[in-house]
């Protein structure tokens, strides 16, 4: 069985995220050397998953020839320069989300991965959630028939620090972005139009840094149908993932997987388990899926599941809900497109408030 | 115990709910005399129920001094003169909704209720359903907490006639209008601004007759927290009433009623019931619960659940509403009650489309 | 339409459950008179029912020529004198469940009854909830293929008080007995052999005055297939009535009703509605429809849902339960059959501690 | 960090799953060799996980010294040799179940165990599936009080071969052995007494090869406590392992697994996922941590969690269960202990048909 060799570039949250399961998880797949700038202990991390080299250069990665692909796990702000490096390095690249919030940075990274012929895939882990995934099959099954009323329901446990707030993009742009793409998904058919509501509900310091933190979207897809996503940066049950699509033959949904099937039944109601607590917890399956199905694509030249458009019309949407929620009105995506044409100058996300 | 003798005007759908409800579960109410200008086999109808009198005449009823209250049950266009000679008969009035399309004619009503000391109570059953009831307990306990987002699913099994439509008001005045009430019965808090997004995806005849059949509507708070109600004319599963409200503290949600908690378990999946078919189904326990509340405020000098207030504000967010979806913008409440002050034309709900 | 002159007997819990759902819910019958040794407030209650006659002798109800059949609500041991002279007297007769401890004489009120043409029905109303009807249906209908398993579970909220259980038969006889009805009725098959295993675990004063309060019955029904019943006389989270029948092709179940379908999730857990808490709020919809069909029995000359001999069978599954208990063993149902004939002296429900 | 050096003998399916699960999941153990005395392609499956070293003669792991401890996954018959040579050798043991069906050999394992200082961990892997672990901390935790009632379902999809049930012991040494390993779990309270009720309704050829494939098994423990065991060779729906522990405070239970959270609602009915299919999908997670807390016993020198005791134990109650269905009574454990004494005759396994 042949071997995909991989380079992990930035060890932190997700790039640890990335080497557990790819190590634990993965066979198809070899993680041959990781990098990072700054992490501590990262001798000691590639040994207790026997990942044979660390470096504190990329460079070294994209310059060993054994290394068949690379994983960009770096902040934000960096993503499209590595990525570059990478594929003109002659590496497949999987890139975390969001590529970045500059417009035109996205669309050099395109312009040169449309000059190569290598693989290029975008970290939307949603998408290859088991309930999620069902969710589709149920839609492609024909099993609710035509697609009316797309519903996403998406919150956090608890809203990040203020400091990383300042750096995300905002609320639309860190957390709902995967709703946006998940919407896309499973409905198949172009957004329009965007409407948001938004409040600051949960922290006033929030509304301070220019964010919301409650939200709700209203989506208009091209086929007449409808998309409604309402987010929070708080929900204390913890981390609450649901999908509801209503049709002409039915609905499907899915609600949160729970830790146990266990009640408990006494004289106060009958218990059960909250949700799974975060994304690590609800989504770890997913990130396994994600990154054997990126490995295959390589080793098979399969396309890729999640691609740079997928990436560029989640931030395209996600500029016309932050504009929406600043003007008060519905928001046709052309606009935003059109502002962010080549001949003009890139908006790069504009906050809300 | 005393006991309160009714009139019911009106043999129709509504009036036969109301007439039957009364005889088996109200004890504390007796139907005197119901009236139609044309029900067939009133006289049969009437035994069966042991109501004592009948006639083709409502103006019997509200001679009659031994009536103490009367059941507004007629044609809608009919309901607001009706009400008016019934309190100025000095009875006691329970209307059905919509009271009327004309803001006109209900300010009209207002007046002369306001000139009297007589109970006039409005029937938006949906606030008397246990489970949305219990939803409002448990905001009103402070087990959600704060209130950040109200979501409404409201589906109906089929569309009802397209003559019906076209006298209706159309879907946002003869459907959504309950949503719109219990909105506001759950929040507590004035309704702001609305935003709607409709299609026509159930039959394109709903669409030439000046209707939509789906539509996701958005509230905004005053207090800044969120709604969402989503409408179907067609769930074919089944009447679909749930409700969702996130807080501070966590959520509040309802499930819809099922006939049995009877699972089959097979070699192809597991299956429940379907919803209850439709609201006679679903809330025939709560036109009980609203006759007796009704019963009760009369007899002993209660206020009313349900005020001609409460009727004229889902008026005007379903005005509001029509105006998005036409206009395709954001509405504000305000907008609509200045088009409707007394020194200017009415708006009798403007269709959408 | 022909309507059913009643007489109820009794006005104890039972009487009033009877009258009440007969007054409220059964349009085709209508109680003429009542008839209780020693009811304070007896008058007062018929004329909140409309109840036109009541009576301290029950004769004067036999005597009534008008009324076509009566219900013996009267306590247990006057059940049997009071049937017979009612049928004696011409009239149809309910009555309510344990016939009587005594076979004897049970065997002589099914002497009497095959002696006139009148119907006899037998108060196991548990045959008539809902949930129950429904899983019988799917067995029926062959959605579960051939029974391989029946399970019931039967528990009370909280144990009757001591003074009850002295004169009750203990708890296989006031309680445990719906159970056996209710195998038999999903069952179909007959039941061979039993072999139960009883505690005292929830209170010691029960185990003094001779009874059990928790206990697992075994049933071998003819066919091969097997029951499982266990039984608590408190369940502090309710009343908790649940059945599961396994087969060939699945498994049907049912949950307890709940009274709303409202859940809490918050920081602590998923908390849903506790079972509703006893026979009066699961079972009153059971209770009107066993009137009902016992209504049209009678007036339409229908078989009985429930016969004598169905009462007779689960008597002699509680004396073979007992039997079991106290000997610890497995008792063929026919033991107890041989030890029953007429021939012999009658056990009249041997204590099982 | 210390790692476990392990050598898994027998590589058939069980085999499969402890090294596979190793390799992945537990990074705390490394197999150094695998051993298995015909398996086809034990190389390549070797280096597909990584395995250094394979061999066919089992002796070579116990003779290798840096192997601390060993797994024995080999057919039945040869785990009570093996685990003595291994102990004989130094070496840690985990053993499949069940150990033997002869009381002798197991007792003589008893023995040599207790003259050495190594861990012996037995396979009885239901105690570490996460909903059933959660059901004994809900009873160790006090939530539902004192324990009046155990239930355990449990129904494999489909029957074995034919040929398995002729050594395997029959349905209640191969299968239900593992509910009354949970049983006594659970309970705490020592096994007394038994009675089972037991069928052929599955397929009469499972009669006719002396076992059963339908039963009922109840236990009486010494606390007065009560459990019930239900198992079938074959329900449609898929492996049906569910607990209900009913108390003096409560009641705790679990529910099946599902593959997803999905529901589809048409107008047939509701749609969920049917559990899990059978225990290598169900109880993956219970393999994991059972191996690793038999790792961590070993590293730590903590108590196995599954002791040959335990195996002990539910080896005379599946004996127990058979004498019952044989003889057609309740019998006594202490029965079976003492027909299993040193002086007397052994029984292996009598086939209760």
């Amino acid at each position: 069985m042949k071997r995909l060799n991989l380079g992990v570039i930035g060890i932190g949250r997700m790039g640890r995220i990335r080497c557990a399961s790819i190590a634990s998880q993965i066979p198809a797949a070899r993680i041959r050397t990781i990098s990072d700038f700054a992490a501590d202990g990262l001798e000691e991390y590639a040994r207790s998953l026997e990942i044979p080299a660390v470096t504190d250069d990329y460079k070294t990665i994209l310059e060993d020839r054994e290394i068949d692909a690379v994983l960009v796990c770096t902040p934000t702000a960096t993503h499209v320069d590595i990525a570059i490096q990478a594929l003109k390095a002659g590496k497949h690249v999987f890139c975390e989300k969001p590529v970045d919030f500059d417009m035109a940075k996205i669309r050099k990274l395109d312009e040169v991965w449309k000059s190569t012929d290598r693989k290029l895939q975008i970290g939307f882990n949603r998408r290859f959630d088991h309930n999620f995934a069902r969710i589709r099959e149920n839609i492609i099954s024909g099993a609710v028939g035509d697609v009316h009323v797309i519903k996403i329901v998406s919150r956090d446990p608890a809203p990040p620090p203020l400091s990383y707030i300042a750096t995300s993009g905002g609320m639309f742009f860190d957390m709902s972005i995967h709703d946006f793409d998940l919407a896309r998904f499973l409905s198949g058919s172009p957004v329009l139009e965007v409407y948001a509501a938004a409040s600051v509900l949960v922290n006033p310091d929030i509304g301070k840094a220019g964010d919301v933190d409650t939200a709700v979207v209203v989506l208009k897809f091209e086929n007449g149908s409808l998309g409604v996503i309402d987010n929070s940066r708080q929900a204390v049950y913890g981390y609450d993932q649901r999908v509801e699509v209503f049709g002409s033959k039915g609905l499907t949904l899915t609600q949160n997987d729970l830790p146990t099937q266990v009640q408990v039944w006494n004289s106060e109601s009958i218990h059960s388990d909250k949700p799974l607590y975060f994304f690590l917890e609800r989504h770890m399956n997913a990130y396994i899926e994600e990154m054997r199905q990126f490995v295959d694509a390589v080793l098979f030249d399969k396309p890729v599941p999640v691609s740079l458009d997928d990436a560029i019309m989640a931030n395209l949407i996600a500029m016309a809900v932050q504009r929406s929620v600043a003007e008060g009105r519905q928001v046709r995506l052309a606009e935003i497109a059109d502002d962010q044409h080549p001949g003009r100058a890139g908006i790069t996300a504009p906050r809300c408030l």
